[in-house]
């Protein structure tokens, strides 16, 4: 049951969620964020990981995990968010999608949302995999 | 061979690309915006999908064309990019996504480019579907 | 209690908080957009009027809902989603702020957003106004 | 003098250069914009027109009128602002630019924001230009 | 009177503005972006401050100087423009918002722009109210 | 004839008229990016600069290279993509843009963009003006 009241299905599915595949994340949000900002936790772990992501994770996803992953990086890179961009590539890395498949996925945005686009999604997609 | 002396490779391969799997889409080039302005026809049919897009039909392709529309629909959706999106529904049906699959990337980024986004798409994706 | 099994809590407040506030934007997510996506007509009364608008229907609001309405034009605005700016213009005019608040907001954009942004979202206020 | 006691100086000027080189746009703003919103239409004739666009009128202008007008350009179809799309492509042919420069500014887009950008611009200049 | 000979009027409305509630952007204006650009340094001024600022501090104001610097907060941390948002959330503090009323809304914000806008924004609240 | 057996004559033509206007860049795509993805080092050569670029290198270009130079920082200054503003200021430098032309067109984009978007770029200028 989480700690504030909310819906404990939601909530405990986005933690489980994060707990088991994105770690990384789970402590960014537990640890930072939400001391910060209580709500903001709440919601990226009862309404983000817990009601949309947790779509990935039921018996017959419409959308697997990985090709969610692969949406995800298109729509960060797209917007320029790069500390969200690092972070779901990362993901991406983490639900079994190849090097290659992310770099394809930068490269394409190419042309729909200009160069600069994939050029700068690129250079973090290349410092995340050096590491 | 391309009519002013392009690349016949990118061009040619661009050319059966459209016709085989978005006529209408090869029309709309060839009948509407190329006789405007025949340099966009070209970048369009060299590049675009001499270039870009015929990355999903080699033997391996690294993004299967499912998956390139799917993330192409992400980057046209966050941008609000209305006729490409249209016409990017349709092409993701023609490759076999299916529409509970587009109807889910849109729904997947209320969380990362705000509902209006989600809400707009989904509009879109509807109309097409009706029709 | 929500159709689905979801938290009747967050679902029942913002079922309520709409049709008390928002009829026609109720009208508009159960008769239209829930039919098509019924995913999408609940993360709207669950979690953007159940979680997040409701957060201004308590005792001691941090932020009230016409300041909370200002700020989403503001948003809406300068992202040009023009649909749901038609909304909560008409929004904020339901829960109390003033045609002269509302254009002074837009005014106001020209600074930070640009001057298209303005005379757009001013265009569209105009509109709702008159009828 | 202008009539709200603004500066003449910069009021004046926005009106002249609107009246003889933009008399479209000047009709707009005074008969449309400005009567609904005052400030509006005070702030466009003073500060866009009068502030802005006259540093093309001096006698040695850094930037001549024409290539602040491509500039304008750009900058619209980027942000994807179609109305004022409009109305600047008009204007930028009445100072002097050619149809093939128009669409050679809007081409050239395609690499910086993408070929949707460039492909809605262009239908827009094709519609201009037939009228 | 201003330097270059402008309005008087609305320039020295925008220095007093600025001296007496953002001296810190005062400084940032006059001491740094002025020197490489004037111009810049005037349009921020006269018009920024002593034409739009400025209708928050007359008599009645349709928007309280409160109201418009939330306004401020949600259409620069829309548009990702992390130093001028740095800047206003400080403005924001300065005439009277509290830390709550700007947490509140930069929450908000993940309903319409998505969440990586309503993260970033808060990181940078965080800094901001931990010095 | 370039390496991979691609287009020799637009990939020739973008190699030459990188090696001779901005061999810093071609410096950066050779070693750097074109390393990690040698599809993106192909298209920014053969694509972004052997198709498009050149157009302002032919004998009577539509657009020259400085008002291509122009209208290219006006499109990346709107959009927010720092890195590449920084590279094509120095690049409208190079083709003979004067750094008052550049300020201009950067001061230009206050009224159609906002602000925050001259400001930001603005800055940039200032840095690379110095060194």
């Amino acid at each position: 049951m989480s700690k504030n009241g909310n819906t404990t299905s939601k909530y405990q599915i986005g933690e489980e969620l994060l707990k088991q595949n994105r770690p990384d994340e789970y402590k960014n949000i537990v640890e930072g964020l939400a001391k910060f900002s209580p709500e903001l936790g709440e919601f990226l772990i009862e309404f983000v990981y817990g009601t949309v992501w947790s779509r990935s994770y039921t018996e017959n996803p419409v959308l697997p995990a990985q090709t969610r992953a692969l949406v995800t990086i298109s729509c960060l890179a797209t917007l320029g968010r790069e500390p969200q961009l690092r972070s779901h590539i990362t993901g991406a890395l983490n639900v079994g999608c190849s090097k290659q498949e992310i770099v394809e996925v930068l490269l394409h945005l190419c042309v729909y949302a200009g160069f600069p686009v994939t050029i700068n999604a690129i250079k973090i997609a290349q410092e995340i995999f050096k590491s």
